[in-house]
């Protein structure tokens, strides 16, 4: 995967560099790359709120490192009674976005290592964190192998939302199997939906897809289902936010008409995400919080009203698929086909 | 229905006015409501090609009134040879879209209107022109009323593109349903998908939505199958451009989507059209030519590029939804459930 490495080096959506998180401001993509310097707690939960930094990995290690910066600055002040003020840093970072649970994950993960340490905190914290990142990329380089080795190709894909490098540790998750395949020759050529109302398709998925050479069709959303019925391709490939005990899988909003589509023209439907995405505090999808936002992200393009004055718009980010409409889970840990309770629980050892 | 005729008489998506044809330029709404005025048969075709117009009944009444001008002015250069020279008009007009079959329909019936007649043709051209027109807006209300009849309610419906006044001659189609079955008590309220790429959902039919005081909500159009599993869509009603003789309907990309998606959640699936969108002399759906439009439509917005530099983009402009997955066909000549080719014959009496 000459290709795929080399993205990885190039692009990172969220770095640690000179005691400061760097954060990518993906808004801003593809046209300016350009790093948010983040220097407290507060402003990288800014940065995860209002979507500088998307996908759910990246944005659990963003959070990671924020708690660097808290304790940081909280030991600084008072290095007897840090812990209880960072407490109320891991709450704003974890109100940050509701639906992603590799936030919660993280900031347990973080506050685990945390608890335990004497002086300087800092130190023993940024390792945990990079740990962190450095597991995420390699669960993706894991992923991609295992969910790779599921497509019998040649043929086509189509996948929706971003899930490559800009929303992990690096290579991505969904896209990360799509790279891998490729390089494979498994994959042929990459659908992608645009993925309205945020545009990470168009805007971010055609921007990796593009800078490794993997041949690449933008789509409107709605136009998926007539790609499937062209047989062109063979897989749906999608990451996660949030997966429930069961195999019900939170994702971008439009996912789960894609797997109604998909299981209707008999197109597989592969979800792929690291098992610090998997809740199983969670039963089933019904019990995870899907994140509504502003109705004028719909109602609005680039900042200028498209919709006719007056009308309201419902903005969910996120939606559930079933279970039942899932071929396969892929994880660092394995493959779970036809995902149930035993099957989810038998992967992750509980 | 006092809301619906107090729309239709303040817009008109094409009128004859002095001599010309007007032509409400549908890109610029709903901020800007500015009329083309369109001298020559050429100017119409233009402007049913860069979609100052759309919605296959106003095109095809458009294209009516095209003939008009283009007939004026070939008599005033030859009133001997003229019926020779509008037949090269007759093409351009044909040549401007290629899915819509109400554009070759109006211009047949304009064809065997002018075939017969002596001196000036302008008086009988305008008044064939303005019969079609007349009787669009006509059969739209009886639509509204057979459409609107199948509908037990109370409940929400989601409709996708736009069908309405803007669309038609009046009142609208799947939106005349819409309109007739809001002032029956029997629709509650209406989700518009936003209908990418060229947004007459956000843009058209919420603008009339509002207009009418009905209950609307705009979504984006991969949230419809999210709608649907909340319950609160009884019907998912669109209008088309062309239904084959076996009951295949050719409408707005996206379109087909949402009837797998409706098919899934037991949502049923009611597409209203006039007879002249039916052609019964394409078999099945896989004969309607798919107009394909440039790739920037997608990689856009509002003339910006959003999309990664260096990707393509396919934009179908229309899907076929095959017969099996539609419950309804409404015309003005009456309602063939569960389509197929004897009820389509029934229905056209042939």
């Amino acid at each position: 995967m000459p290709a795929a490495e080399k993205f990885q080096e190039t692009i990172q959506a969220v770095r640690w560099t000179d005691g400061a998180v760097e954060m990518l401001d993906q808004r801003l993509l593809p046209h300016t790359e350009a790093y948010l310097h983040l220097a407290t707690a507060a402003e990288v939960a800014a940065g995860i709120r209002d979507m500088a930094v998307r996908g759910a990995p990246a944005i659990g290690i963003a959070a990671a490192y924020g708690v660097v910066l808290a304790a940081r600055a909280r030991y600084a002040e008072d290095p007897a009674g840090w812990r209880e003020a960072v407490a109320a840093d891991l709450e704003v970072l974890a109100a940050a976005r509701p639906t992603a649970v590799n936030l919660f994950w993280a900031l347990e993960r973080m506050g685990r290592c945390l608890a335990g340490l004497e002086g300087d905190p800092v130190p023993a914290l940024l390792d945990e964190a990079r740990r962190i990142h450095e597991e995420d990329i390699a669960a993706n380089h894991r992923m991609g192998e295992l969910g790779a080795a599921l497509i019998e190709g040649p043929c086509g894909v189509l996948t929706h939302c971003n899930t490559g490098s800009l929303a992990t540790g690096g290579f991505g998750t969904a896209l990360g199997v799509i790279r891998q395949g490729f390089a494979e020759g498994r994959i042929t050529e990459v659908f992608a939906d645009e993925t309205r109302p945020w545009l990470q398709g168009a805007r971010l998925t055609a921007w990796e897809l593009v800078h490794d050479h993997i041949p690449a069709t933008l789509i409107a959303d709605s136009a998926a289902a007539l790609v499937m019925r062209s047989g062109k391709v063979g897989w749906v490939i999608v990451g996660s936010d949030r997966i429930a005990a069961n195999g019900d899988v939170a994702n971008k909003i439009g996912t789960y008409q894609l797997a109604v589509a998909a299981r209707y023209h008999g197109v597989k439907f592969m979800v792929v995400a690291p098992t610090s995405t998997v809740d199983m505090a969670v039963p089933d999808g019904a019990a995870i919080p899907i994140e509504t936002r502003a109705g004028e992200e719909v109602a609005s393009l680039g900042g200028q009203r498209v919709a006719a004055p007056g009308v309201q718009a419902w903005n969910p980010v996120f939606d559930v698929t079933p279970a039942e409409l899932v071929d396969a889970i892929v994880t660092e840990r394995g493959v779970v086909r036809s995902p149930d309770r035993a099957g989810m629980a038998a992967m992750m050892g509980v």
